[in-house]
């Protein structure tokens, strides 16, 4: 939990590293196992991650956990969504009955799904006209993250929900990495080609009002982005702090983490890039935090639903990685030179 | 089973095909379901897909099975490898042990795994001095294949073992689809670029030698072949007269359908193309066959170790499908527009 948004500043700028020692010991058990060293690829890569932020040299999957947080939108008043803002409600109602594609995916990749509504009924403010929040606001929002992390997990993912978030989240990302509202602003839920003009120019409203002001983390966080997007900022912070591991999902989570990152770039060695996704900015915030996404297949849904995807991934990896013999142990001879 | 290897011809070219009005009821379900229109990208295409082929309009996967065929290959003798050939029966006794890769991530996926050794005492005859089998021969590898779908399952995915076996899925690949050995010959298991230079030679001689007699499928799986990729083609052939869909796994089970899709383009409407191996000739292989790969992982071992993390995201697709609410049963608003 943070008491001060200069706890929050502090936390980033103190981050644990990851265990060299046992990322280490991981690299030399997959020269050893039986198969043609690199052959399975991406998945070495995730084994040798995960044994970095683990209790122990081998790395565990046992206990995944999804937390969707969401969040409601002043600048739904700018039209910069096809969908009304009362969806955001009515999804967290269906992620509660169970019928959301989250629901789904969380269970089919065995993970543990909680969704934390964050203060529905008071919207943020309009970032094109002011603040979204203010320094409580923001406060609150960080530690409800914080909260959900102290839960407990060993590999976390971050789902969102909250009509109008992506234009949040473009702002978010041009505040951190500069650009202007059209290199940013995409389809969203499903806007026409008029839509992202429109949302792009709202977007270059946000930049203008706030670039100057919006200097650290916090400021970003506070002036032009969302409760969610802060929550999730709090969660992968205080997950790093715990030594557990995150799945980022789409464009929402990453712009979330983007002010961060801006910050201290170190705050992605805890972090895989789930997937990649449709959200056309995506790929381009990825980039600027030098992660390669696992998957990517065309999806833009948010609630965590690539991350969960990429989830089953890491635990197949974790799973080779611990089971697999070695050459030695299986009798298998290995190369002739 | 293909009585004759004239029987396998006729199936070739007697596909059933994919159940339209599944798929369109399919197609209209998942625009009813609570997510933006499209927004589950390629999980609602594999939702789509796999409705075509199941026994009633929701699309099931219950019960998901791999069968890994090894086979031991005269080409050997040219130095095509880095791995002796005794290493092909050393790892089907690591698949007996449960020590291989495709052990753990077919536990990881829920899929039965099957092993099924191919006269590893006999290998095929060299293909750069002769044809690989005899007519019997083929016949009875196809006929393996046949009998490892028999065995039931409504979602098939099929992989090998073969030291050398990368050479006879380029030569199938070349005779399939033209081009020289150096436009399909790949590091295999971890050739040097000398190494892979000298495959591609050999490989010219292997096309020289055959390309006048390899015409049909069952010429090209006879000659320039080996019994684990015929028992590949025969399976996939027989698990689309059963109506049951397959997972592609890498360059070597590509390969061994290429044969057929020269005869046959409709052979791959079952298939779903699981990953895009690292081998470097599967991308342009799965060009041919104007299929799409679900993952991207830069993995290059064969086993079925590709197809088995992709059958992770087709039954998380299928569940997404199935589980999800609509927007009416949800009372959630649809957009605006």
């Amino acid at each position: 939990m943070f008491a001060t948004l200069s706890d929050f500043h502090d936390a980033l700028h103190d981050l644990p590293p990851a265990n060299e020692a046992w990322r280490t010991e991981a690299q030399e058990r997959q020269q050893q196992l039986t198969k043609p060293l690199g052959a399975l690829g991406r998945l070495e890569e995730c084994a040798i991650f995960l044994a970095g932020w683990g209790d122990e040299a081998a790395p565990r999957v046992e206990n995944p956990r999804i937390v969707v947080f969401a969040g409601n939108h002043g600048v739904t008043a700018r039209g910069v969504s096809p969908f009304p803002p009362d969806v955001t409600e009515q999804m967290v109602a269906n992620f509660a009955s169970g019928g959301a594609a989250i629901n789904a995916l969380a269970k089919s990749c065995g993970a543990e799904l909680d969704v934390v509504p964050l203060s529905l009924d008071r919207p943020t403010g309009d970032i094109s006209r002011g603040p979204a929040m203010s320094e409580e606001e923001l406060l609150e929002a960080l530690n409800a993250g914080a909260s959900a992390v102290a839960k407990g997990g060993d590999l976390f993912a971050f789902g969102e929900m909250g009509i109008g978030n992506t234009t949040v989240a473009a702002a978010l990302a041009a505040l951190s990495f500069g650009g202007s509202g059209a290199q940013w602003a995409g389809r969203g839920t499903g806007l026409d080609e008029e839509g992202v003009a429109h949302k792009a120019r709202v977007l270059d409203e946000v930049i203008e009002l706030h670039k100057e002001a919006a200097h650290g983390a916090a400021d970003k966080l506070r002036l032009a982005g969302g409760r969610e997007t802060a929550a999730i900022a709090g969660a992968i912070l205080a997950a790093r702090h715990r030594r557990v591991p995150v799945v980022l999902d789409g464009f929402v989570v990453s712009a979330s983490l983007a002010p961060l990152v801006c910050d201290n770039p170190a705050i992605v060695d805890h972090c895989i890039a789930g997937h990649c996704s449709a959200e056309r900015a995506h790929r381009k915030l990825l980039g600027y935090f030098g992660l390669r996404p696992l998957l990517d297949l065309d999806m833009r849904l948010g609630e965590g639903t690539g991350a969960a995807l990429a989830i089953s991934i890491v635990k197949a990896a974790v799973r080779a990685h611990n089971e697999m013999a070695t050459f030695t142990e299986a009798r298998v001879a290995n190369r002739k030179d």
